[in-house]
């Protein structure tokens, strides 16, 4: 039997995060209680320095007095640690649990960027190119969601699984995305099947409290894309 | 049972490919007989662009009939398939599968980019940033190497295991890059245990027969260096 000092969760974050939001609603999905330590905006605390010496980012999952750190890593380790708390966060089936990551991978490797392009690409060629990279890879997205979810409601079937988290993560950052740019990236007509999947990802228990706020979001984003495009060489 | 066509496992790839090499030590640990179908480099075959549609790169592992994607999704994929065969690639402690998750993370997304940068930047000043990152990346994964194996040979403890794949296949390129720039990137002196770790991955009989010959591979590197140097803008 574990210990209170043993079963202790900690998770070290900021609000606005998307790769935080993947703990939180996969600690949420499993059921356990853990303590959000909220990172300062702007500053990081001596307690993610020594937890995350090596990429000094958030999030930081703190288990027993461990760390471990990278979202979808931590995604991973709660499956892994609570497995027999339902529901099964990856799927059971080894093919499947690799199409899962690999899609996981492409959100965040191609969709994410992509994305980020949009607002803080230094060009309007460069704004352009982002623009239609998101836009292609909303559609392998929807083609990804009707083969996987196979008529039901998640990526991961009946209930949220792991790339659910990867990619439900994203959509605050999305609503803002398209908010500020005028754009519609999951597009009803375009991509129906993503749109379902987003506002059924949002309600979803395990998400709607944990999921930020779409005009808190939107005003937090104003200062850091004036920031990030500041910091950025003008073409 | 599994019949003939079910339990076929074939591997696109290539042999300079670090990449493709993870794959090939994964499905030699697990003593699993494999087709290996040699791409031809500056070439795209149908199969692999039919395996990989969306990113078209190499390895690709057909199982089944089934294609599987992005070598470390791959070695795991492997692991889990052919679960009873010894050895167990990833640990079986969930915080040290994701540690050895989070290093070879770290070897793609930090190691690999810097060293790649020593042989491809375009300025001087760009190669002596890639060589501080590398050598400060050598003496992190030093420190990893000690932390993990606890006096064992490999970061997986007694056989190789994940973080040894990921890390290990990289050697081929390490070499070539040692040759190439006259440095140490992996020092006897300041880095020991991985000195001692490096020899002991060639040497084993998952690798030997798969890690490719350093002068073959230096020759190749020449002319990939020389293309990828033509391709970027000179400053």
């Amino acid at each position: 039997m574990a210990g209170e000092r043993e079963s202790e969760v900690k998770l070290i974050g900021a609000w606005p995060s998307p790769f935080v939001l993947r703990a939180r609603v996969a600690l949420n999905l499993k059921h356990i209680q853990y303590e959000f330590l909220e990172e300062t905006i702007g500053t990081k605390s001596e307690l993610l320095l020594k937890s995350n010496p090596v990429h000094k980012k958030i999030p930081v999952l703190i288990h027993a007095g461990k760390p471990i750190c990278e979202s979808l890593i931590i995604v991973q380790y709660i499956d892994e640690v609570w497995d027999s708390s339902w529901p099964s966060i990856l799927p059971s089936d080894p093919y499947d649990r690799a199409i899962h990551r690999f899609w996981a991978a492409y959100v965040d490797d191609k969709w994410f960027p992509a994305m980020k392009g949009i607002a803080t690409a230094p060009t309007e060629e460069g704004k352009k190119a982002a623009v239609e990279e998101t836009l292609s890879a909303a559609v392998l997205l929807e083609e990804a969601f009707v083969a996987l979810s196979k008529g039901k409601p998640f990526f991961g079937g009946d209930h949220i699984g792991f790339l659910d988290i990867a990619f439900g993560s994203q959509l605050g950052w999305i609503k803002v995305t398209e908010l500020t740019s005028g754009l519609k990236l999951i597009d009803p007509e375009k991509t129906p099947n993503l749109a379902h999947w987003a506002d059924r990802f949002r309600q979803d228990p395990a998400v709607s409290g944990v999921i930020p706020d779409t005009q808190m979001l939107a005003e937090y984003a104003r200062s850091l894309f004036a920031k990030l495009k500041g910091a950025q060489p003008q073409n």
